[in-house]
């Protein structure tokens, strides 16, 4: 029985070490890494080939010798990652080794509630099937990610903050009772940072914050290698942090929360300010000025609009008030910063940079550094696939 | 060599089991806990037995049957555990088994610097040693700990705000030198957050937070079971933590830093302002006032005084804010108040656990329990034990 696990937990560590290794990883680097012999090495080994898990690809090496790598093996299989955000929803179809096939993004409001919102997924997902030729028989299995403080176990939202409804919803299951097949559900800030980890901007990093900057602002954690949850699986709620103990009321009920300065509510909020305050931007076109969202400033700023851009960059300024207290407070070697408002590149990373620099010790602060997601908006969905993939990949394996 | 070292983490996990578990633990036990087959615990206990690091405790259960129970040998040897504050230091002297032999507290000015400071804990050392009858020669290893980000692998403080003179200087090697045993150092708070966790409140806890409110105030993390340190050692700076963006100047050059609030300079600072201000306290009696201390405003709210009680509040209400972030990002199940100031007890606490209800998401703060450290001042100075002991008990299973 201890044996049994053992060798499970050796399978385990022999395909992820494949799997997250660019361009795969010969038998021989497989064992010097994981500390085990050889001979165990070519018995797991073997055992995953013959499954077709994984497969041989030989390649010539400058020396004449050929040095065979493993890789998992692309054909086996599809999975999909979903990243469902409040305005925006983004399924990603990939392969067993996580090469992407199609994607698609859609809008969705997340404040109509689970039924109406998983209804318009499942009908994204079947279309990019369509697409493909595939239907849902031919996914193995699903990670889904969605923004709020997420019970793993029983795949779940708990008193999530901007997402109305959804509290208790059973969304795992009811997803799984609609596919067909294994679903997981995470935190989509949580998966931001699997996915720059697995495939990104982080990869080889050991503690790592990925700060999601939409509508709401939320931070994932991957601490000594492994993702952070905490005690209840909500960790990395970095949009409440209270930067201004007197600053404006926030939709938690608390006051001066990161959220509430730097969100994409608060970024539309001090747009309608700055218009009825009669600065000039061509923002003022949109009618009505309520309808103005975080996007519309992103691409204002884009084009040149000085209101727009002020209002990004103090929006950066105070997420690097709350990104420097994290920094001193967990000591990370990345603070990667994604979701919609962060396409915008510098404009809102060098503030960020700056204040971290300003008010983080400079111990942790020369330590740290502040970039952007490499994988853009595909971040959490990537960490989705991963998910998906581990959940097929390990259970192929003990099969 | 793979077996070898497999070998060497199994002993270290079942002397770590066998000295963490009150009261000792049976073979069965130890095997059920730790996936382990009797025979590979048996093969193990007889070598420590025969080492002399165990010993066995028989012991009548209540069905007749004698379960024998494991405990590490108290009388193998001693060692030390230093906790050097700002204001003070704390040396324990403790068996193998972490019982306190003597303890001495005595004042001590870290802004002095280290060569000064590290001879009077030198002098402290040798003192309390003379007293119970021993020698240098007696202790087998001590554990240090400072309040300023450590890099433990070469034992010396990097960049300390509070702790003036102290950069980059080879304080392990010195006292390894002075003392002619190993000497481990630590961050204070982290080794509160150690102590807390093997002898205290926290016991069999996996995410807490140790904050130790004392001149500094610094945290000290322990997640997934593990002290977290961070990617340069730095981790857990919550004095740091900026709670209002355009606060008062800290002596880290940021602004609104939680430190320049709350800790102990900034207690005594506001006592000041409230005697200039004209507010009757008994603290205007100290002469002159610019002498008073965190510990004079302590020892005046224990006495009635109102004003001292409302620095006393004021100062919990600011931790709290920096606190609820801390649970907001981590959501550990305990925070654990410990450090001079903390000696206050609930009227310090109170405030602290109100503003974690308002100010942290309810998924995170109900899973969460403030409490006061269970060993008062010696939590730092216990974890420091812990860590002496984890050097000499690992170091003698290895043999």
């Amino acid at each position: 029985m201890g044996l049994y696990k053992v060798k499970n937990l050796n399978k385990h560590a022999i395909i992820d070490l494949i799997r997250f290794t660019p361009g795969g990883i010969s038998r021989v680097e497989l064992a010097r890494q994981l500390g085990l012999t050889r001979a165990a090495v070519t018995t797991i080994v073997n055992d995953l080939l013959e499954k077709n898990i994984i497969c041989e690809d030989e390649r010539k090496s400058a020396g004449g010798r050929t040095p065979i790598v493993l890789e998992i093996n692309p054909k086996r299989g599809r999975v999909v990652g979903v990243d469902i955000g409040a305005t925006h929803a983004n399924i990603i179809l990939a392969d067993y080794s996580a090469r992407v096939i199609r994607d698609h993004e859609f809008p969705l409001r997340i404040g109509d509630g689970p039924e109406a919102c998983l209804q318009k997924v499942d009908e994204g997902l079947r279309e990019l099937l369509a697409k493909e030729g595939l239907q849902l028989s031919d996914v193995s299995a699903v990670g889904v990610g969605v923004p709020g403080p997420v019970v793993v176990e029983v795949g779940l939202v708990s008193a999530p903050p901007i997402m109305p409804g959804w509290d208790n919803f059973p969304i795992r299951d009811r997803l799984e009772a609609m596919w067909g097949c294994p679903v997981t559900l995470n935190n989509d800030a949580e998966l931001g940072a699997l996915g720059e980890w697995a495939y990104g901007a982080a990869r080889g990093e050991s503690n790592i914050a990925y700060i999601k900057v939409g509508t709401g602002v939320g931070a994932g954690l991957l601490l000594g290698g492994q993702i952070y949850r905490g005690s209840t699986g909500s960790a990395g709620e970095i949009g409440h942090f209270t930067i201004d103990e007197n600053g404006p009321r926030c939709s938690c009920g608390n006051r001066g929360c990161l959220e509430a300065m730097a969100g994409g509510y608060a970024i539309s909020a001090r747009a309608v300010q700055q218009i009825k305050a009669g600065h000039r931007t061509v923002l003022a076109e949109i009618d009505p000025i309520t309808a103005i969202t975080a996007r519309d400033v992103i691409s204002a700023a884009r084009r040149g609009d000085l209101v727009a851009q002020h209002i990004v960059i103090d929006g950066g300024r105070h997420l690097g008030t709350a990104i420097a207290s994290l920094v001193n407070l967990i000591n990370p070697s990345m603070v990667i910063v994604g979701g919609g408002v962060a396409q915008i590149g510098d404009l809102l990373l060098e503030p960020i940079r700056q204040s971290v620099k300003a008010r983080s010790l400079r111990v942790s602060s020369s330590a740290v550094r502040v970039t952007e997601a490499l994988l853009g908006r595909r971040s959490s969905g990537m960490g989705a696939v991963v998910q998906a993939l581990t959940i097929v990949l390990h259970e192929l394996a003990e099969a």
